[in-house]
């Protein structure tokens, strides 16, 4: 029988640096059901398209228990190991955060996202804030006997535009990383970077092992690997596109 | 302010025999949404891929308040009339039906779908049992003060493939659409009828307006509008082509 602590450890091997994991993010269960028939070794979900598929919009605008509820389906209706973006914790305190992660981890997940910034507005946390929060995350998923994959998300490269993206956004994010890795994360996810060179510095020196998301300009998946990314999201990507195959089949039929 | 009955009777006035209604069946919030993009006049689910977005097969399978949830947040995130799919009601009784559309028309529905075959095995119900269920469905909607749209679905034809579909079976419906019409239908859904003779037939004979299911085979939008017919619903027909384009971005991304 395979235990939750298996799956996790399963999830965990998939993490090789220079043979990026693609996660083609889902939010329901029929869609992780969809990804899976792809062929993708693991489900992840993302924040924004949980919202968006229920009619809320991101930045824990979705209540909790909705998107427990949702994991739980998730978890039963696929095989595959299952991570889930749970945004900023759903609470700025420690003890919030670890309660986040035991629902998370008790509805199935084996792996989470926890991010930076505010939800209210994005700025960033203070790192050391952030760094105790992960703390207590990694601490509840010990406590639960799960070797939970802990994706500390940072959102340094969201408070600019991408044409003001520089090297001192990479110091900022590496010295996070720093903190985040000591904390006892599993990997760095920095969404939003796009540019070839700043990617590749980061993937160089960052003491975790480095998450990427899909956007318009990021180099391509065969150049991901290149330069020694462990992680592939798509982010609301893959939602947005299904959406608007919707849209546009709606109106075909109705034209 | 438009209050529920300015809806129903708003989606009402949509079904107009020969300028069919296109239902491009929709399964959550953002689905809804989705559609509602495209143009749509009103959004229908269809339970079969409410069902599977969750996980669950369909014959109400899916728990009931998991199908109200999911229709108040469709409700509250489109501006358009919404009509569910109630399948066969969620319970044999007439007071168990009427229990059912009482919940829907207090989530928000304009309309619904009630069918007469047993969820169990697909097997049709006595057409007096079914027009005892459609009386307490019709004097629920009367009691809360709304003009629902109660759209009696017959499923004849899904008694037997479509290659031995014949004019009995078209006598059957018409016979099942004279007691669903006296219990207070307002319209017919013979879904899984294809061929256009048959099509012509029921839509000349039947006292309640006749509303027909895409599938392959079916004459084409301009066909069924010259045959008379007055709704034309999509079923799961868009969720699936929503989840193959999926599977296949996924297989793109992960190539």
């Amino acid at each position: 029988m395979t235990t939750q602590n298996d799956k996790a450890k399963q999830f965990q091997s998939l993490h090789v640096p220079g043979q990026p994991l693609v996660l083609f993010n889902a939010w329901d269960a029929g869609s992780a059901r969809a990804v899976a028939e792809a062929g993708a070794r693991a489900i992840a979900t993302g924040s924004w398209s949980v919202a968006a598929a229920n009619g809320f919009a991101d930045g824990e605008k979705l209540p909790f228990a909705l998107a427990l509820d949702n994991l739980r389906r998730i978890v039963g209706a696929v095989a595959l190991p299952v991570t889930i973006d749970l945004e900023s914790g759903y609470g700025d305190a420690p003890e919030a955060v670890a309660a986040t992660v035991a629902a998370a981890l008790e509805a199935g997940a084996v792996g989470c996202n926890l991010e930076d910034s505010f939800p209210s507005d994005g700025s960033l946390r203070d790192p050391r804030d952030q760094a105790a929060r992960l703390v207590t995350a990694r601490r509840t998923a010990d406590k639960a006997g799960v070797a939970m994959y802990l994706n500390a998300r940072t959102d340094v490269f969201f408070q600019k535009p991408a044409d003001a993206h520089d090297m001192a956004m990479v110091d900022d994010a590496l010295q996070r990383a720093r903190a985040y890795a000591d904390a006892g994360a599993s990997g760095l996810f920095v969404p939003g970077v796009v540019a070839d060179h700043l990617i590749a510095r980061l993937a160089e020196a960052s003491p975790l092992p480095v998450n990427i998301m899909v956007m318009p300009g990021v180099p391509n998946r065969a150049r991901l690997a290149e330069l020694g990314v462990v992680r592939i999201s798509h982010g609301p990507g893959p939602y947005r596109g299904a959406m608007q195959w919707l849209t546009e089949a709606a109106r075909a039929a109705m034209a």
